[in-house]
């Protein structure tokens, strides 16, 4: 299955935390589920994104939930409108981010993020996330999104920073 | 000024946003006023830390709201006890991370954060944040800290993930 960010052209391909287009960058791959109207994110945080030692640094799980809630905004608002992402790419930037840091999260194993679309509203859709470490339940996301159109990144004048 | 991250001991200086220990890290540095009651951090983002072309990748503010708001912490419950950094290392780790992106912020300028500590409460303070880019208001974040005693780290039984 083809992760949600690959559907996105060039010019929106370029984000640090899940541009397949950023050299640098963490390259976060989503996947939408239809059936079960869910996303899922993995991601094995490198050895130096730690905290305290042992522990996953708070920023990177900051942005393993934005880059996952942009990713599953757009599959859940594709879905919603009976578009394919193939035909119809869709590109959401962040408009707001609450990350709950339940338990600290084990650095080492593969970390597993499910979202789902609360709301789909017009160009806005809410995305609800849990972050599981070996099944464990550390940390709850969630995040306001805002589709952006394609003169984005030409004015300036929209708003979003995801 | 020495800033606060660098009173924090070795075994609390790993942290990928601002520990000096971490050589990969983003080595995010907070200085406090105590006269204003105000902590400032000065970040220059690199090229690649981008979401839509032109603007600073989310994540990454996110981060820096984060190690921000731990150094703010530090600092405003030392100034509450009256005690010195340099005598009474604080760490506070993140329990709850806000972060309300009001316009896309342009990737270039060196970033200003302004924290302030709006409750200091036993081990939990809330702090919050102001980021200016050239002098305009971009993005609000709100943090809630939660002081680690030294044997956090060993038994990871203690809460947080900033």
């Amino acid at each position: 299955m083809k992760a949600v960010q690959l559907y996105y052209p060039p010019e929106w391909a370029h984000c640090y935390g899940c541009g397949y287009l950023n050299a640098q960058g963490l390259r976060i791959e989503t996947h939408w589920h239809p059936e079960r109207g869910e996303s899922e994110t993995r991601f094995t945080p490198k050895p130096y994104h730690t905290a305290i030692p042992g522990f996953v640094y708070g920023g990177l799980l900051a942005s393993l939930v934005d880059c996952h809630s942009t990713a599953t905004a757009a599959a859940a608002k594709a879905q919603a409108e009976g578009l394919s992402l193939e035909a119809h790419p869709l590109r959401f930037v962040t408009a707001s981010l609450k990350v709950d840091y339940l338990k600290p999260t084990p650095l080492g194993p593969e970390l597993l993020l499910v979202g789902r679309a609360r709301e789909v509203k017009g160009k806005k859709v809410v995305v609800e996330t849990e972050l599981f470490a070996e099944g464990v339940l550390t940390v709850r996301g969630e995040a306001v999104l805002v589709q952006i159109g394609e003169g984005f990144g030409r004015s300036g004048s929209a708003p979003g920073g995801g």
